[in-house]
Formats: C-alpha cells, sequence, structure tokens
C-alpha cells in the first residue's frame, strides 16, 4: 500500500503517522521528494482500511498495492480450482454447460426442455422459481412449486439443478438443489454472502451490472471466508452507455478474473445481450477466450415464454450451438 | 405501447397478434407503412410484460410510452406527497436536513455529535449500525448494540433517527429507528422491498450505483404497492468513468424524480463525491436544484473515524454548511 | 417514427401538426388512447430532425423505429460488402489479419517487424506516423518521415500500410497509403469525415470511446454521404468504469453492427484492452463471434517502444496467434 | 510516480531498471517487502511515459502521483485566472452569463434574441454557424454567413460573441469572434488544439462527452503550451446510463476542476440535460456550486428553431432565470 503524503505535513506528524502505521503490524519505507514524500506500507495490508488513511488530514492519497481477497486470490493459489457437481466438473480445464427456461412455468415445460437440453449436451439445468422483477406487476416465479418441478426434472434427466435464491427464508427449499445462484442485484447483499459462507453448496455468483472484477472477487471472498470455497463465478453483462444491447457483456472479464482468481469462470450470454439471434456469436467468443462454461437460456415454445423470451434460444438452436461450441473448444487446445 | 413489427409478417400472424392483445383488456390501432407497421397499444400497459411482446417473432422492437410504476407516479398523483416523520415534516416544501456519523462507535461519539449537529440545525440524526462494506475484513458494524446506541442518542437530543437495515431479520431491532434505510446495493433486492412494504416506517430508498431513475421509482413502487406509501427517494451517486470523485452525483436527477414522481428527493453529498472538501458546494447545488433535503455525514474526529472518515465533515463545518443552506433556500423560494 | 403528444394537446393544435408533418411529405396515423393520443409517421423519416418534432410544446416524446443511416444500411443493401485492398479481400467472408506496431520509430524496426508479421500470415501492415497522444508532453510520432518509413516496409514486403490520418493538411503525405485510419478520438470530427468522404481510398474508421454503435454508423454515413463507400468499421473498446482493462471492448459489438450494416467489421484488441497477455483470448473471441479482420499491436522490442509498448505482442506471440486464429476460423465455418 | 514490480524480477534486472530511470533525471526510492517490491520515482515525472514503464516486462504496475498538466495545474499557479473578454471579466469571483441560441437562423432571429438577452443580463452572445451534428441529413449551420449575422447583432448590442469552430480551415472568419468555441467531440482532435495554441483569441473547451476532468485539463494543456492561456473550461454533460437526460451533468467536476487548476469553469446546462424545463433548476445548482459562468441556449421561438429547440428557453424563462442566478450568487458570496 502506498501512502502519499500533503506537501504541508510537519516531521512530527510523519512521525506519528508511521508510529501508528507500525502499530498495526506493517513496516513503513519513507521515500521523500520536491514535490511529495511517498510512504511504502510492507506487510499483509488486506485487513487494512484504506479509507481510514485517506481520511487523515496530512494524507493526499491511498493506493492498494496488493488486492484485499486472499481466499480467491491466485498468488495465494496457484493451480485452477475444480469443483465436482453431481459427478459433473468444472474448472482446470473442464467445461460445463448448463440450459434451461429462464422460468420454471409447468412440469410438461420444465421436463421436456431438460431431455431436449441433455440429448444436445447440456450437463446442468437452470431454471427460475425465485425471480426478481424490475416491477412488483411482472410475473415472480412459481416459488416453492417451481423448485419441486425442477426436481422432477433432475430425477427424470439426472441433470444437476442450479436456480436462484434471493432471500434466506427461502434456503429450506434448496436442500436437493445442487447449485445455489446469486443474481446480480444480489451480488453485494452482504447479510446473503455471509450466510451462504455457510451452506456447503456450489455457489453461482453472478456479477452485479455495475461491479468491477475485482468486486466480485470481494464478494467471492465473502462466501469464502465463511467456509465455503465452491464458487463459480458468472459475468453476464454490464451496464453502459450502449443501448444495442441490454447490457454489455466484457469479455475480458474472462482472462482478467482467470489471472487474478482460481475460480471457475462461465459467461451468461443471454442476459448479457437479451437477443437470441446474438447468443451463438457471444457463446462461441466466451468458449474462444477461454470461459469455463456457459449458462443458455433455452426454451421450447419462447414466444410464449413467461419471461425473458425475446432471448431464449429454441431446443433446435440449442443443439446447434454445442456443436459449435465443441469445434471451438477443440480448435483453442 | 408502441409495436413495430417486421417487414415479412403475414396478414393472418398480424391478426392473431391483435386478437391477442386485444384479449388482454387493451385497444390495438395499426398504422401501416412502407417500411414499417406499427400497432398502438392503448390501455392500461402498466401490468404488460414489455420482454413478451418483444420476444415474439413478428415483432421488431416494442417502445413503452406509460411509466409501469402508478403509485409512485405524479401522472396519478398531482400533489407533493409530505411525511410527518417524529414530529419533522418532509416534502411539499418542507426540506430536510439529516446530519450523523457513517457509524455509530460508542455512546459518547454518538451522543457528542447528536448534540452537535442539532445544535447547527439538523433535524435528524443518521447512524449506521449494520454496515454494508465491499470487503468481509473491513469493519462491520456494531449491530444491536450500534441501533442501542442511537437511542440514547435519540432520548438525549429528541432527533428522530434514520439507519440502515441489511437483511429482515435485524428488523426486529428497529422498533424505535424512525426511519429504515435501504441502501443502494439492495436497492433491488426485491423480496427485503417487499417485507418493507408490510411495515408502517418510513423508507429512505438509495438509488443503486447503476440504477435509473425510472428503475427507482419501480423500487420505490415496491414498498408501496405493499401497502407502505412513505418513502422517500434519495440520489447517492451512480457509477461512471470518472475517477476524480468516489461516484458521480447526478443532480439531474432532482428535477426528472420530481417531475416523475410527487415523492420526496433528498441527496447525500457525502457517499456522492466521498469527498469532504467538496461536500459544500454539493450540497448547495442540491439545495438550488430543488431537492426535498440532505443527508451529510459529521464525525467529531474525521480522522479516526472506523468508516468513510475521508467524505465526513467536523462538527464546525457542518455549522457553516447549515449556514450556507439557509440562504441558498431562501434565495431560491 | 412515433411522436407521443401530450394530454393536454388542444384539437386545433393536433390538426396544425399534422399538417405540418404532412407538408413534409409524410402520410400520419393517429392512435388516440385515455392516457396517451400517438401519431405513427409514415414515410422517408431519415431526414426528419427528431429533436425539432421533440421541441414542440404538445409533444412529450419521439422514437425513432427506422434510423438515419442509409448507405450503411443493410435494409437497403442486404449483401456484405466486400473490398479489395492493395489485392487484399475483407469483407463478405474474407478475414483480414493487420499486424504492425503502434508507432513506426526507425527504418530497421518497421521493416523488420514487417517481414516478420508477413511470415507469420498477416495480409497488411499498420504502423503510426502521426500520433493522438493524451498528452502534449508524450512522443507525437515521426509525422511525413513515419510514412516515408512505411512505404519502404511496404515496398520491401508488398503488404498495403494503413496508417492513421489527424487532420486533412496531413492528405499530402498520404498517396500511396492504402488505407487511411481515422481514430476513435476523431469519429466524431465530422469535417474530416466530410473530407474523407470526397477521397476514393478505403477508411478505416474506428468507434469512438462513448459512441453507440449506431453513431458508429451515422459516422461512416457521413463519409458514404460523399461518395466514398469504402468504410470498414472497428470495434476498439468502449469506456466504462471497468478499470481492469484500459477500455472494454464491445464484443457484441460484431453481431450488432453485422445485423444493422453490411459494412465489414474489424477488432482492435490491443487498444481494447490495452495488456499484451490478454490479446490472444480476446482476438480469438473477435474470431469466434464472426469479426471480418483484426488489427494487433506487434512489436519487436515491446519494452522499449516509444509508446504502447505494454499492449504489444512480440513477433514470435504473434506467429502463435495466427496459427490459433486460423484453426478457431476453421471450426466455425 | 510508483512502479510497483513483479515478484520475480532478478536484482540485475532491478539494478538495469533503476539506471535507465535515473539516466533521465529522476532519484529512485526502493521499498522492498515481501509481496512486492516498490519503486518511488522522485523527480519531474511530469515528462515521463507512464505506459513506456508499464510495458516493461519486470513491471506489475505503475501509478502516477503527480499529474502531467503544469500550466493549468493549480500546484504551480495559486491564483485563479482571471480573463477579460472584450470588457467581460471571468474568472477570480467573475460571474459570465452567456446566452444565445444554438444555430444561427437569420439577421432577424439572431439580432432580436440578443437584445433580448442583453436586456436580461446576459454579457455574451453565443450561436452556432458551423454546427457538428451526428447526422450528414441534419441542419448543418450557417458557415460563414452564419458568422456575419453574429457580427451584426454583437455590432447592435455590444455584446462579446462566442462561437464554436470545427476545423482549422474555418479560423480566417474568426477574426472579429470574441471566443472560439472547441466542442465536445473535438475535446482531443489534438491537431487542432495545437493550432489553437497559436491563436491569441480565448477558447472555451468544452469536456468530451467520455473524458475525465483530468483529461480536460490535458486537452487545456495543449492549447496552453502552444502559448495561449486563456482557456475557459466548460463541464456540458457525460455520458452515462441514464436516459431520462440527454447527458449527466457531472457537478462534482466544478469543484474537482477548481481544486486542480486555476482556469475558469462554466457550465452548459442546456446540452447536458437537454429539456428546456430543467435549465433552471440545473443552472441555479450550478452557481451555488461555484460555477464562473453559464453558457445557456435561449431561442425567440423554441418550437422552430432549426435545431436543438427542445432544449433553448425563452427570452422570458431566460429573464427569469437570470434573476434567480443574482441572488444565488448573493446567497453563497
Amino acid at each position: 500500500m502506498i501512502v502519499v503524503l500533503k506537501k504541508d505535513a510537519t516531521t512530527e506528524q510523519r512521525r506519528d503517522l508511521i508510529e501508528w502505521i507500525e502499530s498495526l503490524g506493517l513496516d513503513v519505507h519513507l521515500s521523500e521528494g520536491k514535490f511529495q514524500t511517498i510512504l511504502g506500507l510492507i506487510g499483509d495490508t488486506a485487513n487494512i482500511d484504506k479509507e481510514l488513511i485517506e481520511g487523515l488530514s496530512i494524507v493526499e492519497s491511498v493506493v492498494r498495492v496488493t488486492d484485499k481477497f486472499k481466499m480467491a486470490n491466485r498468488k495465494f493459489h496457484d493451480d485452477d480450482s475444480c469443483f465436482d457437481i453431481g459427478g459433473v466438473k468444472i474448472g482446470d480445464g473442464n467445461f460445463m454447460l448448463v440450459a434451461g427456461p429462464c422460468s420454471v412455468e409447468s412440469e410438461e415445460q420444465i421436463c421436456e426442455i431438460a431431455e431436449s437440453v441433455k440429448n444436445s449436451g447440456a450437463q446442468m439445468l437452470r431454471g427460475g422459481a425465485f425471480k426478481p422483477r424490475t416491477s412488483p406487476y411482472d410475473f415472480q416465479g412459481l416459488h416453492a412449486d417451481g423448485i419441486e418441478l425442477l426436481l422432477k426434472a433432475k430425477k427424470l434427466t439426472g441433470l444437476p439443478i442450479v436456480t436462484e435464491l434471493m432471500d434466506m427464508s427461502q434456503l429450506k427449499y434448496f436442500d436437493e438443489v445442487d447449485v445455489i445462484q446469486v443474481g446480480a442485484r444480489n451480488m453485494q447483499n452482504m447479510e446473503l454472502l455471509k450466510q451462504l459462507g455457510k451452506t456447503r453448496k456450489p455457489i453461482l455468483l453472478k456479477r452485479g451490472l455495475a461491479n468491477t472484477v475485482k468486486e466480485l472477487l470481494m464478494s467471492a471472498e465473502y462466501i469464502m471466508a465463511g467456509g465455503n470455497e465452491q464458487v463459480v463465478l458468472c459475468e453476464r453483462g454490464i451496464r453502459t452507455f450502449e443501448t444495442a444491447t441490454r447490457n454489455t457483456l466484457d469479455i475480458s472479464a474472462v482472462p482478467a478474473l482467470k489471472e487474478f482468481s482460481h475460480l471457475p469462470v462461465i459467461i451468461d450470454p443471454s442476459h448479457a445481450c437479451g437477443i437470441a439471434r446474438y447468443v451463438k456469436p457471444l457463446s462461441l467468443a466466451a468458449v474462444a477466450s477461454g470461459a469455463d462454461g456457459l449458462i443458455v437460456e433455452v426454451h421450447n415454445n419462447p414466444e410464449r415464454a413467461l419471461c425473458d423470451g425475446s432471448q431464449s434460444l429454441t431446443p433446435e438452436q440449442f443443439g446447434d450451438l454445442a456443436k459449435s461450441i465443441k469445434k471451438v473448444r477443440d480448435a483453442i487446445l
């Protein structure tokens, strides 16, 4: 951590500051120049509150050189993490293809889609039971009944299931769910993250609309610090000024997250763009960039879907996509 | 709501679509042109799911003309709302000045600040007991003990108190709290909003970092649709590319929110910029733009604050600010 | 174009407006509802100034349904455009790989890089002679001498060359340049675009940091409206809140631009991320997404490059990249 | 400037780097720690190319502590700059109110508006003759004839005039123009800035849509480095995700620019929001935040303006605004 002092700091003030920092267990190196004086803080600065130091009157600015996340940090964990989710592996070279509808609507719907995407090569089933919608007047999901239907589809096809939890009060329904999804709007719901750190289920953590990749890793750290190290990171588009797509897929997040962290990184192309006909090019881009998996919306009748129909593939389109994904995977190995 | 059809839509497909829309209780006006055909949907479209229609194969695009929020909408509620909060009025010409530390740290700290800001003209006390921090290793607040200390300061000074709730499990501590704050990171925690809709306490709803003013109003609508109409909107800076300030204060949100809605609008200049010496110019700008109030961070020892010290005013600076606010208020009446 | 009228517009005002719109050669369809009245403007609305109509006191909002660009619009030009640039084809299935240093520094440097990238499969040479730098104190390029050196490298290797023009006063040096590049900072330098419309050289038009894909197409339209239809569009990263990369590569711009327009679309991964080790994953993502080409920075001694060294590949890294590009191209055919 | 080295840098590599930096005339202080080694570069680092050092293989990251702008920097110029523009003062406590139409349309129009805004208290007349429009099919201004008409209005009223120059080829028409405006789209047209540095006319430099305040100061530096120190900075809204206003007025830019620089700072509320009814609240906010002036669009017939009518005030509205500005100015003194 680098602390730049103001020009008018007195020698006494400096000495006080240095002593205080040393009392926190850090070493301090002083570099004095004509235009500024710089303190280099050496040691374990992850627990130091940067804003606390910025608040001191003799400090001009503070720059963090070491990231605050530790358990999620590749620096302390060289090898890629790899998780086994109901027999399906993800990470460290294993690619995971998740597919399914935005919302669970009926037993017939979810079972038909589950069988179809399984035949096309999906290894896991997604489907929303608790739905976070911008408007209180939009369809909010089937709740516990939706989970029941997902479990029927799981029994039928053997596919592990991933579905979103919006509040800890819903956890009682998640006993047989294989992966708990934390949605983008809840990425910084710190209480939820803390509680999920106490569970022992893999967490699919979606990046918030306006959160940096480092903030995503800080949220993963919340879960891991609680004792649950199975976090799968998911890029699903960020909010920018561009309006041609619903959000802007930040494809650079793949190499960036894989450099900063050992956790698996997957892409959600459907929510990133919101347009079914862009899902294939974005999915292949994600594969080529080195992503560890994809989570894709598929619906057997997108035109009558209760939610997000405009971004869902038909089962036929998904089958075609799965074949292309395999080819691009082979090309980059 | 306007629906633009694709050029290749057949007469039959159009007829099907029009019949289906009419079955939802709406009237349809057809405008046919050389380059596009347009349907005008007339009636109560607030409950229509725009994405559902966008998902139809013959639809090119859909434009919503009427906003989805109703209870928060000025169109259906011409007059400014005005709430009485423990004897303090806000809205409809009443300006509310809230001040206090980012975090409650000790009885001495919160009581000293409370007395000081009261003497300078603050009408309400703020202070965080449950703190949402980006890092799990940063100070997380005093929790229930922090609420206790706030209540002591309330008893001492008579100032109503506002403090943040992060999860419904904390509600049991909020019985004597006057205003419940929903933080920016929870603005779209829909489960929390629904539950708060069932309480009868005023809610201070902060705008999310990447949320539009219309999304803020949709979140207010979640609370209001539950039966709790006392929502105070708070602009606290949005995330942009600019790095000179922590966030970018969207001052235009004041006239925009007041045009779209009848709810009171306040500004949090401290979190918006993150720099104590910019708080005064931004506060006066907020007053001049027509805001109904301010929520300002004040600390008796900003240099040793456990959180956000760099953006806190000293009690003296706050006293000076309060005087200037009064002058600008007088100038714009 | 859709015009939504205010509720309080009188019958007379409406009639006046409709007559005025009809006098512009358009048909008007009126849809009258309880909450709003809508005019559908049918005809060639590309020349209508949307803001002019928004300015009318009885108008609430205006939505453009037909885009303003015509010559660049795929609606009026179904087939992909394909240009022949010094014997190299781009567009309509032809992929173009451009490589070279950020700045031309010396004859030895540019010739060595040119030979090396040619051997690895590059079909065109890039190199900056006139450099737009944020600071007046940074290296500004070799100017006319730089063009001379590029021409020597062209003669040596036969590779066509692309280089940036910053001002029409520099055009006299571009006689033997094959492609004129317009940089991101000049994307809306309308005078420059108009003048380039009068030349007959292919233009590589880079997207501005904060410009939408539709604005990029409007800028292409400026050039094309002048009579020069050979415009190659280039996505090179947009400005967002994320700081892990210099800019955010908007990979969705590839399918979006190819849907809206018939012009070829290439990607500049080097400027998009600013980090050499991310150039390969982003390049392969661009290929997989369907881009028509890539423009990549390569330097024989990146550590001593006078400009942008941190994002340049070595010739060896470029050779490796070129092989991977070929494999991914084959996989998606 | 702080240079953070990679963990695996050898002692030899470090020594080479330090010697090279010292050869540039800087002192180097080394801070060695368990997790990272840091070099503090002390001396005049304004001319050091940060990206050059970032490009070195042993460097992890580089942080600039001293800004690159010098002539625009308050650190080297404590007092506010104050310019005399045709008898009107701006800066150092002098407030300048500029008003006029977006485009000059006719002699009658510009003269009528000029007289009206003068009577209401405007001290300078604005009006566009060369107009940068997004579409080549929109009205592009009256060009040289427009300047002629502005000069007639100047003669009539005595008001100095400010108008935009888009290309140096237009400079010949600007002999009697008092202030040359550089538009947002040209803020980083470096060739234009360099040429304007050779003129001796005050420059009104508008901030680019996606440019930081420090980049605005770097562009001012381009002009000042050429010998022309009369630069007035203008904030006119930045591009964000919010769509309720055309751009987002960054009101914090006022205190930020005034802290970093001694140059006068004015606000253009009309282009910032694009909505006439928000111009008054935003103007008063600008005044209250400490801006040195305002440039406001006024039109005698906004509903028939050839450009930007929707954001123009009527002369009556401007008169009312001017009175309120005076009151708020008095309140903050």
